[in-house]
C-alpha cells in the first residue's frame, strides 16, 4: 500500500510543516506594491531552494514584473505519463487597514480559537497555506518513497492578486515547458466550511461602461425641462429594460450558448442541501430576485446575469439642484456560464443599447474587459479521483460544485496551453481573505495535505 | 398729455440715470457671503437716501438677515387709489471665478459692442440694473409732474440670490404696510431678445430624493449576482416607468389640476413665432422629448414636467469594481403648473413608488422643497394697461408667456398678501446673470425706463 504510510509520514511531520509554512508567511510578497519587489522575488528563491530540497529541478524565472517559479520532477522510473501541473500564487494581498489588524500580518501565530486552531498571517489561506498542502504532500511522498509519484510540474505565480500581467505572455512563451496532462489548482474553498468541493463551473465576465449623451450642457430644468432630452431618464429606461419580469435578460441572442445542467450535476447539487434562507438571510435578503424558475445555487453558479455595478448622473451632492445633465453614466457587467462568447455578447449588448437611443442621444461604451465562463472537463479521470479522494478524507460525499465568480487562470490553461483545469482548495468562508487578520485553519492545512497525497495515490495507485 | 414729456425728460436725463446706476453697481451687495454683509446695507442706504430724493417715505429695515428698502409715496392730492407696489432686488451673486472676468465685476463700465452699447458689471442685469429703470420712471414723472402718478410702495430685498430667509417673515409682520393692489415684479425678460413680455404662468417645484436600500451591505456580484436585488436595478425600473412611450408622466393624479391653455393665450403663443429649431439647436438637439402632442413653448411654459436631476450608487470612479451596492440613490424634481398640489403630488408620488419596491427593498424619501405653480390674475386691468404699454415702447406686440422656472416671490405676494403681481422685465438672454462678464444692454436699460412710466400713464391715465 502506498498511501498509508504517506499519511502517517504527514501526519508526524504536521509541525515541522508549519514552520516551513511559517517561514514563507514571513516574507511581505504584497505584488502590487513596488516597495515588496525584493521580497516577492525572496519568496520565489524561498520555494525555489525548498523545491530542490524534494529533488525538482527548479528555479525562478524572471519576468518584467515579478518572478514565476517553476519545478519538474520525473515520475517513477523516469515514467513520463502521467503528467501533472499544479498551480498556485506567493504572493499575497496588501495589508491595509494595517489598524484593523490584531498583530504584524507577516508575524505568524498559531492560535487557539473557539472554532479550532488557525494559523494567522497574510497568505495564511490566499494562498501560501493552500499552495504548501501541495508541496508537503509531494515532500512526505518523497520521504516515504524516495520519489514522486509521478511526474509533476509545478507553476507558483507571483502576480495572483495585481492581475497577473505577466502570466499569459509566460505561458505563450514556455507552453512546451508547462504543457501537462491536467492542471491542478489549489485556490478556491470548502463548501459551506465542511464538505469539500472540486469547482467545475466558474462563472466569465464581461465589462461595460456607457455614456449617454443628450444636451450639449447642462441645462436649467426649469428653462428646459420638459422639453430637452434627459440622459438619465434614457439611461434608466435602457437599463430597466434589461431584465423582463421574471428575471429574465432581454438582449437579444444573451442566452446564445447557454445550458441546462446535467442531471447529475443537478442531483449532486441538490444533495448540497444548500441553506438558501441562510445565503440571503445573511445580507438582509429573503427573496432571490434572479429568474423566478431556479434557485439561488443555481443562479449564483449556472445562470447568466446583467448587473449594475455603479451608477451616476447629474447632482449628487447635499441638497438640490434643478439640472437636466448633458450625460449620464452606468457600469454594467455581465457574469457569464456555459458556452457564451463574450465578444459575441459584447457586441450584441452594444447593438441593443444603441437601438433604443432617442433622437439627439449618443452612446459610447468602455471596454473594462471579458472572459469567458470555465466548464471543467469532468469527463478526465483526475476528476473522478479526486472526488473518491477528497470523499474518503474529509468523510463527507465531495461535490461538483459552480463558483459564480471569475477564476481566470482555468481558462488560460485550457485556451494557451490546452489542458483541462481541476480547482480544489481548502479555505473556509471565515479565512478572511484580502482582509485584515486573515487565517487558515490547522485542520484545512492538514487535511488538505493529506488530500493530495490521496488525489495521487488514486490517480497513481 | 402727462406721458410725452415725461418720456422726453427721460431721454434728456438718461447720462445722470446711468451714473446713478454705477454708482449702485460699485457696491458689491453679495448676499450669501458674510464678508459683504457691510455692503449689502451700503447698497440699501443708497436706495434709501435715493428714494428719500424723491420724496419717497423711505428707510432700510433691519432682518436677520440684510435690509429691506420700503419706501412710500402718496398719489396725487394724496388718493390712496391706485396703490401699486415695486418689487425688486438690490444684491448680487457671487463674482467666482473672477478669474473669468474681463474687467472688476464692481467697477461698471459702459462698453460698445458689435450688438450696441452695455452696462458691463456684476447686477448690471440681475437686478440693479432692472430695479433702477423704475425708480428712474418714477424720478423723471416727479420731475415733469411734481408728484408721483399714484400712490406707489417699493419693496427691495437684499436676500434674493441667497434663498430670501427673512422674506416670508417679514412680509407677514408687515403685510398691512405692504399690501397694494398689484406687485410689479421687475426680474425677467424680453422674449427672444426683443419682444417684450409679462409673465403669466410660473411653474411650480416639488423635489424629492429617493434611497433604494436593498441587501444590508455592498456584496461581490460573483458570489451574490444572480441571486441577490440590486438596487440600481429597482431604481432604474421606477424611474423608468415614470414616463410612457408617448411623454406623459404615469404617476397617479399627477395631472390633476392641470389646465388646458386658454385660446386666446394659445393664439399669443403661437402669434410669438417661437423658433423651436434653434432653442433646441442651441443645446444640441433636435427633436422635444416631452408629451408628443406639445410645442416646446407649450413643454416648458405650460406643462407639467417629472425629471431625475441627479442618480448615483455603487462603483463610480475610474475601472471597475464588482460590487452589488446596498442602496441606490436619484434625486427627483417636478414643475408644477396650473393647481397642481404639491402636498399632495408629493404623497402620491411616493405612494406611487413604494407600490413598486419588489420584496426586501425598502425606500426613504427627502423632502426638497415644494412651490406651487403661479397662475397671474390677467384680469386685473394693470395687465392691458402694461400689454399695450409695452407695445407702443418696442414696437412689437407684448405677449403674456410663461416661465418653465419658479420665482417663489409671486407666489409669496399671493399667498401672504392676497395681492397679484405682474411680472415683466427687460432683461436679454446673453445678459449672463450669475456668470462672469454680466450686462445688461443700454437701449433694455433706456427703454426699460421709458416703458414704466408708458405703464403707469396707462394705469393713470
Amino acid at each position: 500500500m502506498t498511501l498509508d504510510p504517506v499519511l502517517t509520514r504527514i501526519d508526524a511531520d504536521l509541525p515541522q510543516a508549519l514552520d516551513r509554512l511559517m517561514a514563507l508567511l514571513r516574507i511581505p510578497s504584497i505584488s502590487t506594491d513596488p516597495a515588496y519587489a525584493a521580497d516577492c522575488a525572496r519568496a520565489a528563491d524561498w520555494l525555489v531552494e525548498d523545491l530542490k530540497s524534494l529533488g525538482f529541478d527548479a528555479s525562478s524565472r524572471p519576468t518584467p514584473g515579478h518572478p514565476m517559479v517553476v519545478a519538474h520532477a520525473e515520475g517513477p522510473k523516469g515514467r513520463a505519463t502521467p503528467h501533472f501541473l499544479f498551480y498556485g500564487h506567493y504572493d499575497v494581498q496588501p495589508v491595509d487597514p494595517l489598524s484593523l489588524w490584531d498583530r504584524d500580518p507577516f508575524d505568524p501565530e498559531l492560535q487557539e480559537t473557539p472554532k479550532g486552531r488557525v494559523i494567522r498571517a497574510r497568505g495564511a489561506s490566499d494562498d501560501k497555506g493552500q499552495l504548501m498542502t501541495f508541496i508537503e504532500a509531494m515532500r512526505a511522498w518523497k520521504a516515504v518513497h524516495g520519489e514522486m509519484p509521478c511526474r509533476i510540474t509545478i507553476f507558483l505565480e507571483g502576480e495572483e492578486e495585481s492581475g497577473s500581467p505577466s502570466l499569459i505572455p509566460f505561458m505563450q512563451e514556455n507552453a512546451e515547458e508547462l504543457r501537462a496532462d491536467i492542471a491542478m489548482i489549489c485556490d478556491t474553498g470548502l463548501f459551506q466550511d465542511t464538505a469539500p468541493a472540486i469547482v467545475t463551473m466558474l462563472r466569465g465576465l464581461l465589462g461595460e461602461e456607457i455614456t449617454i449623451r443628450g444636451p450639449s450642457k447642462d441645462l436649467h430644468s426649469g428653462m428646459y425641462g420638459g422639453a430637452a432630452i434627459n440622459p438619465i431618464r434614457v439611461l434608466s429606461r435602457i437599463l430597466a429594460n434589461m431584465h423582463d419580469a421574471a428575471g429574465r435578460i432581454t438582449i437579444p441572442h444573451f442566452y446564445d450558448g447557454v445550458t441546462e445542467l446535467p442531471d447529475e450535476i443537478r442531483a449532486q447539487w441538490q444533495a448540497l442541501a444548500f441553506d438558501h434562507a441562510r445565503f440571503l438571510g445573511d445580507v438582509g435578503l429573503s427573496q432571490p430576485a434572479g429568474e423566478q424558475d431556479r434557485t439561488p445555487l443555481e443562479m449564483i453558479w449556472s445562470r447568466p446575469t446583467a448587473e449594475i455595478n455603479g451608477i451616476w448622473g447629474g447632482y449628487t451632492g447635499d441638497g438640490f439642484k434643478t439640472v437636466l445633465p448633458s450625460e449620464a453614466h452606468a457600469k454594467v457587467s455581465f457574469r457569464l456560464v456555459g458556452g457564451q462568447d463574450p465578444q459575441a455578447l459584447r457586441t450584441h449588448f452594444r447593438d441593443w443599447v444603441r437601438a433604443q437611443l432617442p433622437p439627439d442621444c449618443s452612446v459610447e461604451f468602455q471596454d473594462h474587459g471579458a472572459s469567458p465562463a470555465g466548464q471543467m472537463q469532468i469527463g478526465h479521470p483526475a476528476f473522478d479521483a479526486a472526488r473518491r479522494a477528497l470523499s474518503a478524507e474529509w468523510g463527507r460525499p465531495a461535490a461538483y460544485v459552480g463558483c459564480g465568480g471569475s477564476i481566470p487562470i482555468a481558462g488560460y490553461f485550457k485556451s494557451i496551453l490546452g489542458m483541462d483545469a481541476m480547482l480544489l482548495g481548502f479555505g473556509r468562508d471565515d479565512d478572511q481573505i484580502h482582509s485584515p487578520n486573515e487565517k487558515y485553519d490547522l485542520e484545512c492545512f492538514h487535511k488538505g495535505i493529506r488530500s493530495w497525497a490521496r488525489v495521487l495515490a488514486g490517480l497513481t495507485g
